[in-house]
Formats: C-alpha cells, sequence, structure tokens
C-alpha cells in the first residue's frame, strides 16, 4: 500500500474526552474515529489490525477443533425470557421493536441464541463435543461509554459456547479454552495474567479471566508473588483471621448516640468504638425483597460476591422509604439485632468474618440510638453465612499466606463453565449410550477483540506513540524514502525494496507523500509500524538504508543486504 | 475437515415455510437456520461459502483501489435527519433508544456515517479520489420478511461510497465499480446482467442493477435481445407512439355514466370508449400535498417513475375522504379537467404519451358522469409531462426499435451516482487546486453478499441440490469412503487423499460418517461440493478410485494418477 493511497489520518493532540493513553493513541493515529459516544468507524488501518487479531483468534479456535458460525444480531425477545436472562440483563439490552410489533435484542452474548440453535441440530452423545464460536459485533447500552474501545456501545467480541455430554469432559474443553486463550494473547503480543473470576450474572460455575495489568484499568486483581495466585477482587478471598471472640457475653445495652450516623462518627470519643468492634447493617431490595447485609465495620460489602450468593445481579440498596418502613430507622441507625426489627422476616445475609463475633457494636434501629456488647450467636438471626467482604492488600494469600498485593487490570479475555443452566433452559438435550435424555453440560468463552486491541496499545507504546508487535501490526513494515520525486533514487530502490517484500508476503506500506523527512518519521513512530526502513540520499551514496525497528535503534544495513537483514524482523 | 467434526445438519424435507428452492435448499443442506423470522444463523458450512463470498468480493473491490473500512451499525439518529432520509426511510429503519433516550438506526446503508467521517478527515482534492468500503451485517424492518435470505431484517452487504473532485472523475470511479462487479459475479459463478435501474430514495442521479434472471425474483426487468438494451421495469422506456390527435377538436360533453367507475365498465356498450381514449386520474398524498397524476386508460402509473419526478418515495394514494374534499367527487369519477375540480392548485403531473391527445374521455368530476372530446391541451392544466408509465412487453426498444421482452429477476448488486446531495447535507467538502471550497462528487456501490449466495444456488442446483461453482463452495472436494471403519483400505487411502489434497491447500471434507454409500451420496450431492470422490471396495480391488464431477458423469481414475486428475477440477 502507498500512503496517499490509504488514509492514515493522524493528529498531533488527540481529542479532549480521549481521557487515557492508548484511547488517545487510538485517535492520534488514525486508526479509528468517533462517530458518536461509544461507537466507532475503524478506518483502514484499525480494520487491518482488527482483522489479524481476529485471525489469529479464529487459527487458535479452529485448531482446538471450535466450529466458527455466524449467530444473528438480532435475538427475539423470546429466547432472552425463556433463560430468564431477560430482566437482570435488561440495562445493558439494546432494545428494538419492528413494525410488526415484535421485541428484539441485539445480541450483546449469545447463549440463547446458540442453545436453542444446538437444541434443535444435537440429539446424541456421538455428535459431541461440540463448540461454537463467532467473531462479531456486539451491543451494550453503557451509560456512560468512556475509555474508546474499553468500554464501547458496539464492539467486536469473540464468543464461543460448548456442549458436553458431562461436566468432565466439559472440564477438558474448559482447559482447551484456557490453554487457547493463553496461546491467542501471547501471539497478540500481549502479557495476560489469567485470574479466578466471579461468574456473576453469567450464573457459571466457574470462570477465569485474561487479565492485562494496566492502571486504567476498571477490573482489581489480588495477588501473590510468592504462589501466584490471582483472583479478581470480586472473586479474592484471603485467610484473613475471624473476628476475635472475647471471653463473656457481657449483656446487651443500649446508649444514646445522638447524631451519629456513620462508623466514623462512632470510632471518635466520647463513643470510642473502633470499626472492627462494630457491625454494618446494609439493607438492599434484590428481586423484588429487602435483604440486610451485615459485614464488619472495617470491611466493604463485595457486591459481586452477593450476586453469586443470592443468583441475581439485579439488586440495589433499599431507598431510606423502604428501610424506615422495614425497620422503623432511618440509614445510619441500622441494627442487626433481631429483636430490634419492626420486619423478622427479612433474610440475613452476614460476611463469615462475623461468625462467632461478641461484644460488637451496632445500630439500635431506633435513630439517635446504638447496641453495645452485641454477640452476633445470642442476639443476631443469621439466615445465610458467606464470604461478602472485599479483600484488602497485605491480607494473607488464601493458598500460602503471604502477603496479598491489589492492582487495575483491563479484561480481555473470560472462560466459564456454565453447567446445564441454558441446556435445560432452552432445550438443548442428547440421547446419552443407554438412550436417558440429558442437558448437554456447556461452556462460554468470550475474547473482547477490539477490547484486546487497544489493550495491545496499552501495553505497548512509548512517548512517540504505538509499538506495535508484529503479529498484529497494521503493516509490519514502512518504507520510507526521504525524497518522494519518482526519478529519485531514494524512490526507486523504496519501490524495489517495497516489490520484494510484497512478493514475500510481507505487508508493507510505501510512505510515498511529499513531505519533510521529520513528518515522516513522526507518522510512522506514532503508527507504530515494527520496521521502519528509511531511505535517503546521505545513507544511499554510502550504499546504505537504514533499518529502525520501531523502540530498537537504527541499523545501517548495505542495500545488496536488505531483504535479508529485514525478513527476520518481519517473522 | 472430518464430517463428524463438524455439524452439517441436512434435512429430508424443508420447513414450510421455505417457498422456494433456494431457500428450501439452504436449509436442507444445513447451510443456514431460521433463529426467528427474517433473521437466520449462518452454520459452519453456510458461513464458508459466505466467507468466500466476501473474499472474491474484498479482492475486486482492493484491487479496484477501493479501501475497506468497518463504520458502526449503530448510526446516530441526527445524521440520517442532516440528511433528510430519516423520514421517508422511516418504514425501513430500525430504531433504538438507549437509556439515556438518544436514538439510533440500525445501518440499513451508511452514506451518512461515511460521509460525516469524510468530512472531518478529507480537506484537499490531493486526498481524492477516494472509495471506501466494509462488508458487514445491514438491517431492513421488513414488515414481511420471505424467501429466506433474499429478503430478511439482518443481512451481509458489501457497501463501498466514493469521494471524487468532479462528475467527471465520479463517472471513471462508477466504471471501475462496474467493472469490479462484472468480475466479482463472474467469479462467484453468477451469470449477471446490469441493468439500467430506477435511483429511488437514494437520491442518485444514475444507477445499474445486476441482476439474476429467476421466476421468483421481485424486480422485473425489460430487455432487447437485438441491441442489448435492459432496464428494471421501474426506469424502463420504450419508444411506443404518443396517442395519435385527431384531427378537429369537438367541443367538450358530460354524459351521464351512472354506476361507471372503472375503466374497463367505460369500454363496453352503451359507451364503448376502448381504454386507449380514456385518461386515468389518479390522486395520490406525497408529502402532505395532494398531486394529480394522468395516464392513458390502458397505461399503469410506475411508482417508481413518480418517485423520481417528485423527488421522494413518501407518497400513497389519497383516501377517499381527501379526494371528495379536493375535487367534491369519489375516486372512479375523478376527471382531468382543470374546470371541473373544485381545487386549482393541484399539481398536475401527466405522462408523455398523453401529450397532445383529444378526443380522450375522462370522469366529469361529479359522481355518475363522465366527459368526452377532452382535449389535453384545450382543457387540462398540466403542471409536469413526465414519462410515468410502466412499459409492457412487446412495446418498441428504446434503443433499436425491436420488441422488448420482460422477464423476473433478483438484484445481487447496484452501483449509484450520487452527485453531491450527501456531500453538502454532510459537510463533505475539499479545496480544489485553485483553494476553492468544492462539495465531493459521490457514488455508492451495493452487494447484497448473502443475497448473492442465495442467488448462486438459486441459479445452480439441480433435483438432488446444490451445485456449488468450485470458487464459493463450502469444501471444494467431498471424500467419499464408503468404509468407515479406520482400519479399511478405503479409509486409509481416504485419508490419503485428504492430506494431499490439504497439503497442496485445497479444502476438502472426509466423510468419516459410518452411514449407508446412498445417504453418503446423496448428503454430498444435496450440499453440492463439487467434486466427490467415492472409494469403494470394488473400485478398489481394480486400483481405482471415482471422482464425480457435481452435476457431471462419474470419472473411474487409476490410485496413482487420482491427484492429477482431482487438481485440475478444483481450480
Amino acid at each position: 500500500m502507498r500512503w496517499t493511497q490509504t488514509l492514515i489520518p493522524t493528529l498531533r493532540e488527540a481529542p479532549a474526552d480521549a481521557e487515557i493513553l492508548s484511547h488517545k493513541l487510538l485517535l492520534r493515529s488514525g486508526l479509528i474515529r468517533k462517530l458518536a459516544a461509544g461507537v466507532y468507524t475503524f478506518m483502514p488501518l484499525g480494520l487491518r489490525t482488527l482483522r489479524k487479531i481476529e485471525q489469529i483468534v479464529r487459527e487458535e479456535m479452529d485448531r482446538s477443533g471450535a466450529l466458527e458460525l455466524a449467530l444473528p444480531i438480532l435475538h427475539p425477545k423470546e429466547i432472552w425470557e425463556q433463560s430468564g436472562r431477560a430482566e437482570p440483563w435488561r440495562n445493558t439490552l439494546f432494545k428494538v421493536k419492528d413494525s410488526g410489533n415484535r421485541e428484539w435484542f441485539l445480541s450483546p452474548t449469545a447463549e440463547e441464541a446458540v442453545t436453542a440453535m444446538a437444541g434443535g441440530e444435537i440429539n446424541s452423545y456421538r455428535q459431541l463435543p461440540k463448540n461454537f464460536y463467532q467473531i462479531g459485533a456486539k451491543f451494550r447500552d453503557e451509560i456512560r461509554p468512556r475509555f474508546g474501545l474499553l468500554r464501547a456501545k458496539e464492539f467486536v467480541m469473540k464468543d464461543a459456547y460448548s456442549f458436553d455430554v458431562s461436566d468432565e469432559a466439559a472440564q477438558v474443553t474448559y482447559q482447551k479454552m484456557h490453554d487457547a486463550y493463553s496461546k491467542i494473547f501471547a501471539r497478540c503480543g500481549l502479557k495476560t495474567i489469567a485470574v479466578e473470576a466471579s461468574s456473576g450474572a453469567m450464573g457459571g460455575s466457574f470462570s477465569a479471566e485474561f487479565m492485562i495489568p494496566a492502571e486504567i484499568g476498571e477490573d482489581e486483581v489480588a495477588y501473590c508473588e510468592a504462589c501466584n495466585y490471582a483472583a479478581n477482587t470480586e472473586k479474592a478471598t484471603s485467610k484473613i483471621p475471624k473476628t476475635a471472640a472475647r471471653e463473656i457475653g457481657e449483656p446487651i445495652g443500649k446508649f444514646a448516640t445522638p447524631g451519629v450516623v456513620t462508623i466514623e462518627a462512632l470510632q471518635k470519643a466520647p463513643y470510642s468504638v473502633p470499626a472492627n468492634r462494630q457491625i454494618k447493617t446494609l439493607i438492599y431490595m434484590a428481586a423484588s425483597k429487602l435483604i440486610i447485609i451485615l459485614v464488619r465495620g472495617d470491611d466493604q460489602l463485595n457486591e459481586a460476591k452477593l450476586a453469586g450468593k443470592i443468583g441475581t445481579t439485579v439488586f440495589r440498596p433499599a431507598t431510606a422509604e423502604e428501610i424506615f418502613e422495614a425497620t422503623g430507622a432511618h440509614p445510619g441507625s441500622l441494627g442487626a439485632v433481631t429483636s430490634t426489627r419492626k420486619y423478622q422476616e427479612i433474610q440475613v445475609f452476614a460476611d463469615e468474618r462475623l461468625q462467632g463475633a461478641n461484644g460488637m457494636t451496632t445500630g439500635a434501629n431506633e435513630d439517635g440510638f446504638h447496641l453495645r456488647n452485641v454477640s452476633i450467636e445470642r442476639d443476631v438471626q443469621v439466615n445465610q453465612w458467606a464470604d461478602l467482604r472485599v479483600v484488602q492488600a497485605g491480607e494473607p494469600c488464601p493458598n500460602c499466606g503471604k502477603p496479598l498485593k491489589i492492582r487495575r487490570a483491563i479484561e480481555v479475555g473470560h472462560v466459564y463453565k456454565l453447567g446445564t443452566k441454558f441446556s435445560v433452559a432452552l432445550g438443548a438435550e442428547f440421547l446419552d449410550e443407554s438412550g436417558a435424555r440429558k442437558p448437554c453440560v456447556m461452556g462460554c468463552y468470550g475474547i473482547g477483540v477490539t477490547r484486546t486491541l487497544q489493550a495491545v496499545i496499552e501495553q505497548c507504546n512509548d512517548k512517540d506513540g504505538i509499538i506495535w508487535p508484529v503479529s498484529v501490526a497494521p503493516y509490519r513494515v514502512c518504507i520510507t524514502p526521504l525524497n518522494a520525486d519518482p526519478n529519485s533514487e531514494a524512490m526507486k530502490l523504496a519501490e524495489k525494496i517495497y516489490a520484494e517484500l510484497t512478493e514475500r508476503g510481507i505487508d508493507a506500506i510505501l510512505d510515498d507523500r511529499d513531505e519533510r523527512p521529520g513528518v515522516k518519521f513522526k507518522d510512522a513512530d506514532l503508527v507504530g509500524f515494527p520496521i521502519r526502513i528509511g531511505i535517503g540520499e546521505k545513507s544511499l551514496a554510502r550504499g546504505e538504508i537504514e533499518i529502525k525497528p520501531r523502540g530498537g535503534t537504527l541499523m545501517p544495513a548495505k542495500i545488496s543486504e536488505a531483504l535479508e537483514r529485514i525478513m527476520p524482523l518481519t517473522q
């Protein structure tokens, strides 16, 4: 390709709404353009890189035995109702009504569509295992799209769905996908870490995320440098000890705390109750019912863990009105003690760290009062104990006990064991060897393809621009004659090298613009071609060209040896 | 690929809602499955063919110098309002409202999105010409989806948009695209005819369609076997003579016609007015205004020609109430004579065939009466003359005068010269050599990719199934060992041939199913692999295999010569 024939609209400055480096570089290098908030056009070079990433994904998926197909983007509402996800996913689903008043969703993921298809076509264990994948546009109604392709309304995903005869067989497929993902990201030049993850609203039984450590990531990973434990903080646990029980449970006592409505205020004189001796009482509305959640005063509720426990992501903190009606108190005076609650039938979920704790302080469910000497066992009726807290840096690793660290990261891939939730709901069953009808055991496996593209930029850059790994660069080689006159020696040699590279299957771009060398070099560095070949009159006079790996040092090379010097760099 | 590893769910019978052969074959061969009305999943083999067609399109578009990019599917409503198409396209646009109450359309075409992008990135004549294309999902809210991929709600299109400095330059690009399209369809194994077409709601100034003759086509083409004239009947003209004027215009005269409200009734005794001496008066509501259209009694109004004349496709026949209010008469008694109309300000569009006609009969705008001896020139105030009639088979070709024929056809591609409508509306301007700001002259070029796939099936089949052209077959070769036992001689040879073909880059499928030969042959014929290689014990005993080109005759071949006999058939 010649630079003047394609369109590479580089920019000196990124638009103001690009907050993070990779987003800025995407725009500055002319790889993408915004059509509207959260919706981007892939310009010619951006699309080339996207296609290369897609091809890597395709090759590794095919190698694993998965079958590519293409499910529609328009999904009838009915199948989402059948799976029970229409409601929990309603905030992220784009909804479309057609002229016949039928409702459709724009696919954010395709468990329903693929399971309905499999239900129609798979009948026998002989047809299993099957793993179907597709690469295409997905949609999520992001309220606040930002960070370019990292949180967009429309994006490209590879999604795969596996069907197996048993849990054991599904585990084998899951591991194959885990391995394929490691290869895919490695081939894209990305350093990822696989972490234990929350299954969240997917309803999966086990899952792992592939993460790119990055300051601007939207996820947090807790990890242990000693034993390689790593988990999304939504899922991470630790060996932190339970709250120490005191020897004798003194009787419960109410005391006045006028105006005190926070854990912090109660820590101060005259009350001086440390946060770790307080019980934090939260009231949530989940599936139209109130629930109470108890965590220690110095802990934070982990909503992902709560979602896993209650089996839905559709919940929210109750409103002040709802709370007052249920407890007779306002938020800030809520308490854990059963006898002080107006309604007894509310389910209570308590964090395990509170198990056996006594001598605790909590709200009295009466504005302006707290209770001291509360014993969880004696005074609080807990319906379900669970790990509901957010792990903090420095807590002991659940595997080896060494202190955990926490860092931010970008999720680029996710593998789930799904079980039979969808196959039961949508009728994907098979007859086993004995003729018994059974639901397929499923897994699902996603890669954010456009997100991976941006993650590569986030990981591979310097002050001058992007540094593309050879495997996913828009063009592997940029040939830069410093004189663009078609009759100049520089241009003639540039054309010759361009033809020779093309013949060898190396995609190259020839910068045939009539621009100053500085402009050409700056643009080539910004766009991030892995290898730049400079052809100037001074070096020509010495019988040389200049080979400059992006991010490496300039290497003069004899013209006669040009190709054999360039070729190894392009692989 | 091994047959047992992929999924080819062939069917004996097509589902009842598949009305036409190509749709039935798509389903029976397991290439696609319906997810919902007008929305299909591409199964593994269907997707392979789709990708091959896409790749042919891509190669020819790239060869023509066009640049691939990817515009989003979600288009903000605002750009469609800027171009003025939100209203005329409202019935075909899928509308989406996001959680922030912003409105989006699912792209049915992308003139607005690409022109807005070009407006931002193109500044100078030095950057032109540019021709951008994409291959991807498009959406139309079809009220009655049918015929499988021919009229679907979601489909794959290649759409291209060119930007030039002048009409002459745009004409060059248009011709390049016309040539590329001919090559693309030929490479797909399709026999197409390029016909003159109506530009309809695209607002283009000139256009051509690529058509596949087919009984079930939704379009009609008028063509001349003598001179190769061919045009969509929406656009076709003929050398049919104007209505003969009689020598003396007799005075106009009203006569009673109780109960006569059709052209046919007036043809009968006692009135006996031939249809070709009647004026048909139609009243339409177009852009909230009534218009009158006059055609001869034996002609039909061509609504596409009317759309081209009035510049919008948003019109409909007026209701009886609207007509009565405007004329004082009911439909069936409407007349062309100006003086009899209640409202004079209504614009009158008349078909050119009526120019100079006299001695005509028409309604009196009074129920139960008609007027005779009407002279168009004397009695009817015509605002605009135009070709507004539907051409009939047998009329003289507009080029050579020989009789036209008419046949049905499927449109697979369309090339338009667009002019500056979109570039003006969306600000795609450039500075010319003298520094003057000018709008780009645009063209747009569409190929229905999924439609092309089905058109190939419609054109290439026999009673046993599909006959894929080698270029777009899901697999070029199907190897059919009649014994699937891995240790059989047949299977061992099958594996060897499979490996040799794969090594030579020929995609083959190995039917490793433990099925009767009849089932295997039937499935291979149904799916339509171009070359089938039968390996049975009888022929093996003779040292032979059987090569069977789909739709051709069986050719025994020595095992030692197998490859050299197969290879030429795969190209």
